[in-house]
C-alpha cells in the first residue's frame, strides 16, 4: 500500500466505470475478476493503472468510481493498493448501460457545481501519457468549458471493424470539431473508406463536459433517464465506503446507452481528434498490439519458451509453456485453463466462453478464478480431493472473517505467515508462525489478523460437503451476515 | 491390486526391457518416469499393459524384467498393480544398450535349460493381440525350435523413416524367412522404395530364440558381452525383490545393441513377417496414430474442448484445454507443462527437451514430474510458498518411511484418509481421518500405514531450506539409509 495521492486541487473529476463484466479475454477474465481488473501487461491492473494516470495529473479531483456490488471490495482494496482516495465508490443495484449510470454520477460530481467539470472514462483500456495525450485532453478541457459535449475521437491507425466512428465537421475554437454524425461498427471495407477520408475517428467511449451542461441535456433528450437517476440519487444509501444507489429508482431508467440516449443527438457533441497511443485492449490481439513484441513479432509473458514461432501471444500464469514451430497463434494458460487459437482470429474466444458457460461441467470456467477475493483478503483452492481439500488463505493486516460455523467440515489451520487472533467457541488465542489450530464441525470460530503484515494460512478442509455455501455467518465487519 | 496370474506352466521366458529413459513424449514422459510407466492411452501403463498381453497367454511363464537402480520400484508397484509376479527383476548397474542386457537375462532364463524359448521384447510397444497376432507368435516359436534367432518385422504400413529395416529371403519351413540383410533407418524416398519391393519389414526391437542357441552365437560373434554379461550375474546380489548385476564386471561389457552385436552377423537370423496392429509409440504423432480419432481426425484425452479442430492430438491431465480452429497441432498439458507444436513435426520435441535440459531454470521440467514416486508410496507438490510447502503424500498399505529427522524444516501432518501409525522422538501413535500430528525440527520421526487401505496426508513443511536433501535417514526398510 502506498501513502494516499493529493487529489484535493484537481479541476476535473474523474468518472470511472469499472463495472464491466466482459471476457472476452478468457481464460484471463471471468465474471468474477473482469478485465479491468487483471495485471495483464505489468503488474498493476488496469484499473490501477487508470487510477494512477487520474492521480497523476493535477488537474484531476478525487475519481467517482462506478461499479456493481460483486466488484465493489476488488474496486476499494485495488484503490487502496495505489494510494488513491475515491470521491465516492457508487454501486449500480442492476445492469442499465452506461447512460442511467453516467448521469447519476454526474449528479454526484455536480454536488461540487455545474460549473464542475466531469471526465468519463472506461476503466480498461490501456492509455500512454505523453505530449499528444496531454495537449488532447487541454483541448478536451477548452472543449467542455466552450459548452461542448466532448468525444475523443482517437486517430485510426487501421480500418479497425470494432469501433464505431465519429465524423469531425466544422473546427471550434477550443482546437475540437463539431461532431458531424455517429457511424456504427463497420465492415472491413467501409473501414478502410471511412479512414480514407481523414475526417472519421474511433468513438473511444471517453467524455469530458460541464456536469450542468450533461445534465441539462439529460433533461431534454433523455428525461426519464435523468429522473431514475435523480431518485436512485436522493435515495442512495451510504454502505461502509460504498454509495448504493436506491435499487427501486434506478430499475425504473430504460436501459440505453450514453451514446444513444445523448450524444448522437446532442447540437452540443465535439469531437477531439486525439492522436494517442490508445488500446481497449478489446481482445487477444489488441493486448498482442498493445505489447512489447520481439523480433519474430511474438509478445511472450510468463514462465514461455518460444521456438521458431512467429506473430503470435502466448502468456502463462504458472505452468511452463513451450510453443514450437507455429505461427500465428495465440495460447493463454491460466490457473485452471489454456486456450489455444489463431492470434488473428481472437475474437473467437467470445464464442468459446459461451459453449463452456452453456455446460455445468465446465461454467465454473468462465466465472471463477482458482483465486478468489474478500474484502478481508482471500483464498485460493490448491488441492481438491475426496472428502478434503486444502485452501491457501491470505488475510490483511487488521482484518477479520466474520464469526461463522459449518455444519458439514472441520478445519485445520496452519499459519506459515504472520499473526492469527482465532476465537473457537468461546476462547480467543494468538497463534503464530508454524503453529497450527483445529475447527471441530459445527463450533463457532473467527480468523482475524491483529498485525502489521500479511497474514498466511494453510486451511485443510475434510468432510463430506466442502461446498463454500455451508456457512453460518453469525457476525460480519462487512455487512455480509 | 489384483489376485496373481498364473505363469508356471509357459514355456517361453519373456525377457522384458523396461530401463529406457526417452522423453520423446514430453511433457509427459520425463526421466524420472519415461513412456513405458505412464498410463498414456486406457488406465494401465504400457508397461503394464505388456506385462498384462503376456500374463493372457499360457505358452509364456513369469517374465525376467531387466530395469536399473532408478525404476526398480516402478516396476515392482506396476508389476503388482496387475498381478504379475516377475520370475526376476534384474538391475543394470550401468547403461550398456541391449546386447549386455540380454545376455545377462538370456543366462537367467537358460538356468531353466538351454533349450528354454525366450521372448526379448520392449515394455513401451502398443501391440493389438488378434487372430494374426497370435499367428505370428505361432511361426516365430516354431522358427526358434528349428534353431533360428526369430526376428518380427513388422510389415510397413508406411514409408517410416524412423525404423531400421529387414530384407526377407529363402522361406522356411517354420514360415519365417532367412534374414537377407538389415537396412539402417532410410531417408522417406528410400523408404518407399524399400516398402515397393514387398519383401522389407520394419525392425521391431522384438526377437524369439532358444536361449543356448542365442549364448552359442555370443560366444562366437560377441565374445567380451558374453564374458561380461556371465561374470555380472555370476557375482550378482539379491536385494530384496531385485537381482543386482556386478557392476564391475558389467562395466566391462562393450556398450553396443543386440543388433549390431549378434543379428548382423549370425546366419541364425530369420525374420517372421508381422502382418499386426503395433506402434513403438515413439513420438507423438505414433501416438495420435493409434488412438481413437474422431470425425476431425481428432484425438482428445482428458479435459478438453475441441472446436473447429482438424488432424490434431490434445491431451490435457488437470488442465480444461481449449483448443479452436487450428489444423495439425499437438497440445499437450501435464501437471506443470504445456507444449505446443506442430503434430507432423513432433519429433521437434527433442530438441526443446535438450533445450530446456541446458538452462538450470528448467531442466527439473525434463526429469521429474510434480508427483514422486516412492517404495513407500510417493508425494506430489501441491504449493510452494515462500518459507513453507504444501505436500501430498500417499502410504500404501503396510509401508513404512524411513525413521528420519529434517534440521532445517518442522512438519504438519493431517490424515484425510486412512491411518497413520506415527513415531515422534520415542513415543509411537496412531493418527485417524481428520487428526493432526506436529514433528518440530530436528525431532527424529516416522510414519507408517498399518492398515489396509491406502493412507493419505497432507503435510505443511515449514523452514528456512525445504530441499529434499535435507533429511538423514537413520532406519529405511528399503535398503536407503
Amino acid at each position: 500500500m502506498t501513502s494516499p495521492i493529493d487529489t484535493a486541487q484537481g479541476r476535473i473529476t474523474p468518472i470511472i466505470l469499472a463495472g464491466g463484466t466482459g471476457t472476452r479475454l478468457w481464460p484471463m477474465s471471468r465474471t468474477a475478476r473482469p478485465k479491468q481488473f487483471l495485471a495483464l501487461v505489468g503488474t498493476q491492473s488496469l484499473f490501477q493503472e487508470t487510477l494512477l494516470r487520474l492521480g497523476g495529473d493535477t488537474r484531476y479531483g478525487a475519481p467517482v468510481i462506478v461499479t456493481n456490488e460483486e466488484y465493489r471490495f476488488l474496486v476499494a482494496e485495488q484503490a487502496q493498493e495505489v494510494g488513491i482516495v475515491p470521491a465516492s465508490i457508487v454501486l449500480e443495484p442492476a445492469m442499465r448501460n452506461t447512460a442511467p449510470a453516467i448521469a447519476a454520477a454526474t449528479l454526484i460530481a455536480a454536488r461540487d457545481g455545474e460549473e464542475r467539470l466531469v471526465h468519463v472514462l472506461p476503466s480498461d483500456h490501456l492509455v500512454t501519457v505523453d505530449d499528444a495525450y496531454r495537449a488532447t485532453l487541454d483541448i478536451a478541457e477548452r472543449a467542455a468549458l466552450e459548452g461542448s459535449l466532448a468525444t475523443f475521437g482517437i486517430t485510426p491507425t487501421e480500418p479497425a471493424t470494432g469501433f464505431g466512428y465519429i465524423e469531425a465537421g466544422e473546427k471550434l475554437a477550443s482546437g475540437a470539431h463539431r461532431v458531424k454524425r455517429f457511424v456504427e461498427k463497420p465492415d472491413a471495407e467501409r473501414a478502410a473508406a471511412l479512414i480514407a477520408m481523414g475526417d472519421h475517428y474511433w468513438n473511444s467511449g471517453m467524455f469530458l463536459f460541464r456536469a450542468g451542461d450533461f445534465l441539462a441535456e439529460c433533461a431534454a433528450l433523455a428525461t426519464e433517464v435523468l429522473e431514475a437517476a435523480e431518485t436512485a440519487v436522493a435515495r442512495a444509501c451510504e454502505d461502509l465506503d460504498f454509495l448504493r444507489l436506491d435499487a427501486e429508482a434506478f430499475a425504473v431508467a430504460p436501459e440505453i446507452s450514453v451514446d444513444y440516449a445523448i450524444f448522437e443527438k446532442t447540437a452540443l457533441a465535439a469531437v477531439v481528434p486525439s492522436p494517442i497511443v490508445w488500446s481497449d485492449l478489446g481482445s487477444w490481439d489488441a493486448v498482442w498490439k498493445s505489447g512489447a513484441r520481439d523480433a519474430d513479432n511474438n509478445l511472450g509473458i510468463g514462465n514461455v519458451t518460444l521456438n521458431g514461432l512467429t506473430r503470435s501471444l502466448v502468456i502463462s500464469q504458472g505452468h511452463h509453456v513451450v510453443v514450437d514451430g507455429l505461427d500465428d497463434v495465440v495460447v493463454l494458460a491460466s490457473e485452471d485453463a489454456v486456450y489455444v487459437g489463431r492470434l488473428s482470429e481472437a475474437q473467437a474466444v467470445g464464442a468459446v466462453v459461451k459453449q463452456l458457460k452453456a455446460d455445468p461441467q465446465t461454467r465454473h470456467l468462465t466465472e471463477i478464478h482458482r483465486t478468489s477475493y474478500r474484502p478481508w483478503g482471500g483464498y485460493a483452492s490448491v488441492l481438491d480431493g475426496e472428502r478434503f481439500q486444502v485452501k491457501r488463505l491470505f488475510v490483511h493486516p487488521g482484518k477479520r472473517l466474520s464469526l461463522q460455523k459449518h455444519f458439514h467440515r472441520s478445519e485445520h489451520w496452519i499459519v506459515v505467515r504472520g499473526t492469527a487472533e482465532v476465537q473457537v467457541g468461546d476462547t480467543v488465542r494468538t497463534v503464530r508462525e508454524n503453529e497450527s489450530v483445529y475447527i471441530p464441525q459445527g463450533e463457532l470460530h473467527r480468523l482475524g489478523n491483529p498485525g502489521k503484515i500479511l497474514l498466511e494460512l494453510v486451511e485443510v478442509q475434510t468432510g463430506s460437503y466442502l461446498g463454500e455455501d455451508d456457512i453460518v455467518r453469525v457476525e460480519d465487519e462487512f455487512g455480509r451476515s
